[in-house]
């Protein structure tokens, strides 16, 4: 196994342009209450889970999105309800949530 | 397979108490000098390759650090020589750099 057994990146990027973006739909609130949620279950760190930001993954326009890796799954969402279901489904029990995969 | 075959994360942290951190060794300067070789080859994009810029992905003590998934590979870098090793070895070849891997 890697050093982390799930490695999250939220795409933070605000274009200057108007166009679209995820840092213009809460993706910072958003990284942050993941972080936070994953901390709060002591499921953060070494072995375990980290919560990123990261700079644009080239998808804003699908976006906001989300990518997990060692698993290459994908997902948008809008609000916590969908965050929790990523962290409670994806995360913690390693299945992937299609309604919000893209 | 994902959206892209191999997604690259350069760890940009910049700690303010002046401890160890990556984004102190040179972080931006070699995520964007990858980037740009990437590009040069054509290799970047969907289905290629796509190098990051990240926020601190917890491991400065070890860095300045990256990370290469799906394969979840940790490599430290001092230089262009050793991005050049780690962009033509693994990110084109496939093959694991055991010199600089943490």
């Amino acid at each position: 196994m890697s050093h982390y057994q799930r490695h999250v990146f939220f795409c933070m990027n605000v274009r200057e342009d108007g166009t679209a973006c995820c840092g213009r739909h809460n993706a910072a609130e958003m990284q942050q209450y993941a972080k936070s949620r994953i901390k709060q279950m002591g499921l953060n760190g070494e072995g375990k889970i980290r919560i990123n930001k990261s700079g644009c993954l080239d998808r804003c326009d699908e976006g906001p999105c989300v990518v997990v890796y060692p698993e290459g799954v994908w997902y948008t969402y809008v609000d916590r309800q969908d965050i929790d279901e990523i962290v409670d489904t994806h995360l913690v029990k390693g299945e992937v949530v299609e309604r919000l995969r893209i």
